[in-house]
C-alpha cells in the first residue's frame, strides 16, 4: 500500500544527542514522517547485543523541536525492538535508517557496530533498512557533504525496495570531494588488538582495548578500496550467516 | 606444525561458573591442553559486543582443579581478544570452543548469542572454532548425552580443519535419544517480541524483553528441522555478511 509520506524510524548507537543522528533526522524529515528512538548513552561496539538480564526504559523526550523522539536505556537493537512493538505497535515503518555513525563501519566492523546491528534488526523485522557511517569519529564530524547521498539512497530504497532479507551498509569517506557511489563487497580484514595495560591505584592491572585495522584483501571491489578512493561505499548485507559453500565439505566428513 | 597435544581455548557467555563450560572443559581435557577464559558474570544476548568505553579486568582464578582458568569482566568476544593477545601472546591455540551454552543458538539466534559471537571472533582470529549449545536454558541442564558428539566434532575439526573464514554452530536437542548429526543451513526465523510492561514503585513504566520464536521456513535442511527431529545440527557459519547476490541488483539502480 503506497502512502504519500513514508514513515521513517531513525536509530543509532552514538546516542540520542550525537550530531550524526541530528543530521540524519533533518535529512529524513525532507522525505517522510520521522520517529526517533535512540540510546540514552553511547553504545558503540555493542554489536547485536540485546538486554535480557534487566528491564528497559523508554521515555518520550522533548529534545528536538518538531521531532517525535524517544530515549531508550538499552542497546541499538533494543531500540528497534521497542520501536516496532511499543511505538509502531506492529504497524511497521516504511524505512529504518541508522546513524549517521561517527566513524566507519566498513568491512568486518559490520559485526561490532551497534549502528549496523540496529539496521540488521530492522531488516529482520522486514523493514527496508540502511546504516550510514562517516569516516570521522569525533563529535565535530562534518556530515554536510554526505547528506545528498543519504537522501538519494533512502529515496531509492523506498522506490525499489531491497532484495529479501538484505539491508544496506553505507559508508562515507571524510571529504567534500566525493567521487560517487560504488556497490561493494565487505573487505576481508580484522582488528589486531593491542591491550593497553595500566595499574589502578591499588596496583591491580586493567586493560584498555585498542587495535589496528589489518586489511587482508587487495580487491578493487571492496568497501575499503572504494572509501580509500573517495567513493561512497554501499555493501548489501544479509543476516543469513550460513556458509552455504561449506555444507558439501562437511557432508564429506565421516563421523564415528 | 602438528603437535601431539593441541591447545584448546574455551570460552562461553553464561559465565565461568556455568555447568555448561565445566562439561566442555572436562571433555576437551581428554584431547588437549585446555585454557579457559570466561566472563565473570552471565553475558547471554551480548552478541558481538566489545568493551570500548571502559577498561577490562582479566584475573587468573583457582576455580577448577587442574585447569588454567581466567575470569574476565568483559563480553564473550572480549574474552577471545584478551586470550589471544595477553595469554597466548599471538601464539594461536589450535582450537577455540565456546559453550556449552545453556539454551539453543540455532537459526537467527547466531546473531544475538554471545556464545556464538565468541566462536565467530575465534574464526576471525584464524582459529578453527566451534560453538556448542543445548536446548535447556536451566542451570540443571544435563549435558551428558551431548559430550561424545562434542568430542567427536572437535576431533574432526582438529583433523580436517575448516574451510577458510568459517566456523561451526553445533546445537543439541534435549534428549538422550540422539539420532546422529545433520549438516544444516540456518532456518529463516525471527523473534516476535512482547514487552512485559510494569510500573516501578515510583509509578514509572519499565519493560522486560520477552519473545516468541517465529519460524518462517518449512525446509527439511535447516537446523530447526534437524533439532525437532532429534538430530544434532551443525551449521557452517561465515562472517562475511555481504549479500553477494544483491550486488548485481544494486548495480542496476540509477543514482542521480
Amino acid at each position: 500500500m503506497k502512502k504519500n509520506k513514508p514513515t521513517i524510524l531513525i536509530v543509532n548507537d552514538d546516542g540520542i544527542t550525537a550530531p550524526g543522528i541530528k543530521a540524519l533526522m533533518e535529512t529524513m524529515a525532507e522525505i517522510g514522517r520521522v520517529v526517533v528512538v535512540a540510546p540514552d548513552s553511547p553504545q558503540s561496539g555493542m554489536g547485536h547485543a540485546i538486554t535480557i538480564g534487566k528491564p528497559l526504559r523508554l521515555d518520550k523526550v522533548e529534545l528536538y523541536d518538531g521531532f517525535e523522539t524517544y530515549s531508550c536505556s538499552g542497546t541499538p537493537v533494543d531500540c528497534v525492538k521497542l520501536a516496532v512493538n511499543l511505538i509502531f505497535k506492529g504497524q511497521k515503518p516504511d524505512l529504518c535508517v541508522s546513524g549517521i555513525n561517527h566513524g566507519l563501519n566498513n568491512s568486518i566492523n559490520v559485526l561490532y557496530s551497534g549502528t549496523m546491528s540496529a539496521a540488521v534488526e530492522g531488516a529482520i523485522e522486514g523493514i527496508p533498512s540502511i546504516g550510514y557511517s562517516l569516516d570521522d569519529f569525533t563529535l565535530q564530524a562534518n556530515f554536510s557533504h554526505a547528506l545528498k547521498y543519504v537522501k538519494e539512497i533512502a529515496l531509492q530504497v523506498l522506490a525499489n525496495g531491497l532484495p529479501t532479507a538484505t539491508l544496506l551498509n553505507v559508508n562515507f569517506p571524510n571529504t567534500a570531494d566525493l567521487k560517487g557511489i560504488k556497490i561493494c563487497r565487505q573487505a576481508r580484514a580484522k582488528w589486531a588488538e593491542e591491550f593497553d595495560e595500566r595499574l589502578d591505584p591499588h596496583k591491580r592491572p586493567y586493560y584498555w582495548l585498542t587495535g589496528v585495522f589489518q586489511l587482508d584483501d587487495q580487491g578493487e571491489d571492496t568497501d575499503v578500496w572504494a572509501l580509500d578512493h573517495g567513493y561512497v561505499s554501499i555493501v548489501p548485507v544479509q543476516f543469513d550467516m550460513t556458509a552455504h559453500h561449506a555444507i558439501a565439505v562437511l557432508n564429506g566428513w565421516k563421523f564415528n
